[in-house]
């Protein structure tokens, strides 16, 4: 498969070619991205930093306090929040639940949803690194067989759609032998969706629970509409980052409830949207392949 | 392929049967691994949680503050830290390199382990997500064709290998007419490696890079060894939590060479356990299938 192009110009063949392509893409990527956050982002740190620094003086002058020991007290705040101690604490976080919740999160590699305190004791450290290579495995595993089980349906329901557009068209379903045959030999097979039928649907369904989901949130956590969305997305997409932090009130309305219906959006999103990852870096690499066709690689001729 | 199962009892067939098996044993998975964490950690979070009272209690009462006043002093701290600022602030988080860092963790899913803060302003958190959908789709490409480069790779040592011992042999390697032809046509294929060996090789990998990242880090940042095993692991598997953070402190020595190397041993770290994850999810599905058959199916016989 990687011969022809291996033949002529040694190491840099087709497969090779795309690889290197795809790795200073990225890099191209990440730098726009990084020009455009900076962007974004640089004034408004600016703007805390100087109002952290106001709040700061203002209560060292308040109470007369030592500079130096009120840093060295929200040192410790600081190390009581890698804890998980908050002023505002609420629920004990290594109880069953709590823990429930952080290996899934670990399994998951979302992590940081939950803003559990990472891991402290060492033993908990090392127990940490075995136990996640085989459950992250086994998630990634049961990602790919749920986008497998997607586009089973998906057939299935395209199989079914013709069928009753045959009928509708008055072909008879009973001309015996051959469907008999097709219904044996290649059942499924033949109706596997195309890439893009399987993105667009894993697109609507993506949204859709992301719609849901921040319904949900923004009526019971208090968030805006956009960051719930916001929160959504970084959770589905196992980015996971600990500015928002679902469920971590000490009391909510029908709590059970909630936990079980937040734990539901969150599996339904992360599968979608890890297919939709999967489905999305299969039209990359059709894109790459129609560049590298295009740039007619030199050692082709 | 998914038929037999089909015919005889609708909708469990063996894919099915195979999915749900899985997610099952994934709970029953998590539910070990809470009860484990739980246990691990519970106490330690007791003991912290009653070191921070006292430590609360010394300071308001060494000042005379108003409790309820520092409480709102350090709601403020925690808003400050949201936003990126710590007592023992460094350098800026927003500038262009800060930046670069930020969506090099979001792109490949890692996010916390460089503690960003996260997106503040509303039309970042509104770009991340477009950014971040391409973003991770083209990153998740570029490990899986790692993959595919590194089962090359082998496949090409394997071949080479066995072309040596032929020679030893005294097999002559000029038998033209068969060796072009295998040349011309398969040229590595047949020589794929088993998943075993794929495996085997990734691991050994992993570990190598794991301990060689874990002494740099070790020296540089100050942590103990084992501490740096856990961070290289959370880090390399995309967990990422935000307890350990590498690069933080205002100045190393040498800091632009520590920043590249970093990031070259995180890249090759997470490509080599992403790959390690896909490869050990391969033998938990043949160990399923290996299950299943041992189960036999009821709807089967
Ligand atoms: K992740
Ligand atoms: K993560």
């Amino acid at each position: 498969m990687a011969c022809r192009g291996a033949c002529c110009c040694g190491p840099v063949n087709e497969d090779n070619a795309r690889f290197i392509m795809l790795l200073l893409l990225i890099i191209l990527y990440l730098m726009c991205g990084a020009a455009v956050f900076s962007a974004l982002e640089h004034p408004k740190e600016k703007q805390a930093k100087e109002k952290w620094a106001q709040r700061f003086e203002l209560f060292s002058q308040k109470y007369n306090l030592n500079k130096s020991d009120l840093e060295k007290f929200l040192r410790h705040y600081e190390e009581a929040n890698m804890a998980g101690i908050r002023v505002d604490t609420l629920r004990p976080r290594w109880d069953f639940t709590g823990a429930f919740y952080f290996v899934g999160t670990v399994v998951s590699t979302i992590a940081r949803v939950s803003t559990r305190p990472a891991v402290y004791v060492i033993d908990g450290k090392i127990f940490l690194i075995f136990y996640g290579l085989i459950g992250c495995a086994a998630t990634i595993l049961f990602f790919n067989l749920f986008l497998e089980r997607i586009i089973t349906v998906l057939a299935f329901v395209l199989k079914s759609c013709h069928e009753v557009q045959r009928r509708r068209k008055g072909v008879l379903p009973h001309d015996s032998r051959q469907d008999a045959r097709l219904n044996r030999e290649d059942s499924l097979a033949g109706w596997k969706p195309s890439v893009y039928c399987v993105m667009l649907i894993l697109c609507v369904a993506a949204i859709i629970i992301s719609c849901c989901a921040s319904a949900m949130y923004s009526s019971i956590e208090g968030w805006g509409y956009l960051d719930s969305l916001y929160f959504c997305f970084v959770a589905f997409s196992t980015i996971g980052f600990g500015d928002m932090v679902s469920s971590q009130r000490a009391s909510y309305e029908n709590q059970t409830i909630y936990r079980i219906v937040n734990f539901f959006f969150i599996l339904m999103g992360v599968c979608c949207i890890y297919s939709l990852f999967n489905v999305i870096s299969i039209v990359i690499k059709q894109v790459l392949n129609w560049l590298l066709k295009k740039l007619e690689i030199p050692c082709r001729h």
